[in-house]
């Protein structure tokens, strides 16, 4: 977690894109988490597998998003920034480009999540920060 | 949201039958939220990375529906009734045609959604009238 | 339910290694649940298209469980049984191989979930059991 499925279109970008996109999501979270936490998949869907409103669309991307690490939202205001700085990141790629687009996050439970086998950190514990500072997970 | 990932056999569903149950789950909705809100993504699976009880399954489809517009999980008899409305749109194209199936429907916040940047309007607001009459979101 | 959506490197898994993965996994649950209740799907993703920490990656498996039979996440010995049965299972094709990997585990709504159009039996029921014996949905 944070793990990003963004589902486009075939040609919607290209490698470089895919990767600079994935480095500013990551960006998004590294001044608190650990950088190896933040997955981001792009998964590319055929014109005829994909449905908006009834009608098979390449113009719209569908992001994903699934936050385990932190719980927002309960917060409106963190909320609002975090959903801003969304928009902040993948505009230039998507808008910008004509495409629709629409993202939601999930939250799930902090207790059912496991990272090369170990129990997470709590937020904000000596651990998080070391496994931050190294970006790698180890025994704590 | 509603968005529905359809997982299937690679030969399951032509075109015209993803088409076709596409704009069938898109009128279960389409009285009360944005048509646009409905998203519909079909994913064919192979029959050697498609396990159902440990075996290996090209006779099975599994439907996966995300809610975040409304929330009906704690109404008994509206998850009932959706329930069927699912069964009744889904079951030509699948129990109707020998495949077993399985859905299940998630419910997640309606504070972390955004469409094309735009925090969706609340449930049965002008906003949210406006947006399903003209089949697009706009600032309001 | 459970569902579990494994995303790997394109060459990470054999058919058989896939095989006996889903073997394992469902063997964690038969003591107690039908075992047509367990799909896994696979999903390779290329590496252009799977991002860790901002760099792409062929070297991370990534294990994505829904669970809506039972519900454990307020049972802190539970969640952590369970997990390390995951690793059990899972270590000897992820970590055994060099692959980092990381799992979490999502719970929704027992009512808002059909099997073959049937509302499954609650936990523990004679109907369950039935279903469990029988491998198989029935009206109850």
């Amino acid at each position: 977690m944070p793990m990003w499925q963004i589902y486009h279109p075939e040609d919607a970008f290209s490698d470089e894109d895919k990767q600079a996109i994935a480095q500013k999501i990551t960006g998004m979270y590294d001044s608190f988490l650990p950088r190896f936490y933040v997955n981001v998949f792009f998964h590319a869907v055929p014109k005829a597998s994909f449905y908006i409103g009834g009608e098979s669309a390449d113009d719209f991307v569908r992001v994903v998003v699934e936050h385990i690490a932190r719980s927002i939202k309960d917060a409106e205001q963190e909320c609002q920034r975090f959903l801003k700085g969304c928009a902040r990141v993948l505009e230039p790629y998507v808008a910008g480009r004509g495409y629709r687009w629409e993202l939601h996050v999930d939250e799930t439970p902090f207790g059912l999540w496991t990272v090369n086998g170990y129990k997470p950190p709590l937020p904000n514990t000596p651990a998080e920060v070391k496994w931050r500072t190294e970006n790698r997970p180890s025994a704590y």
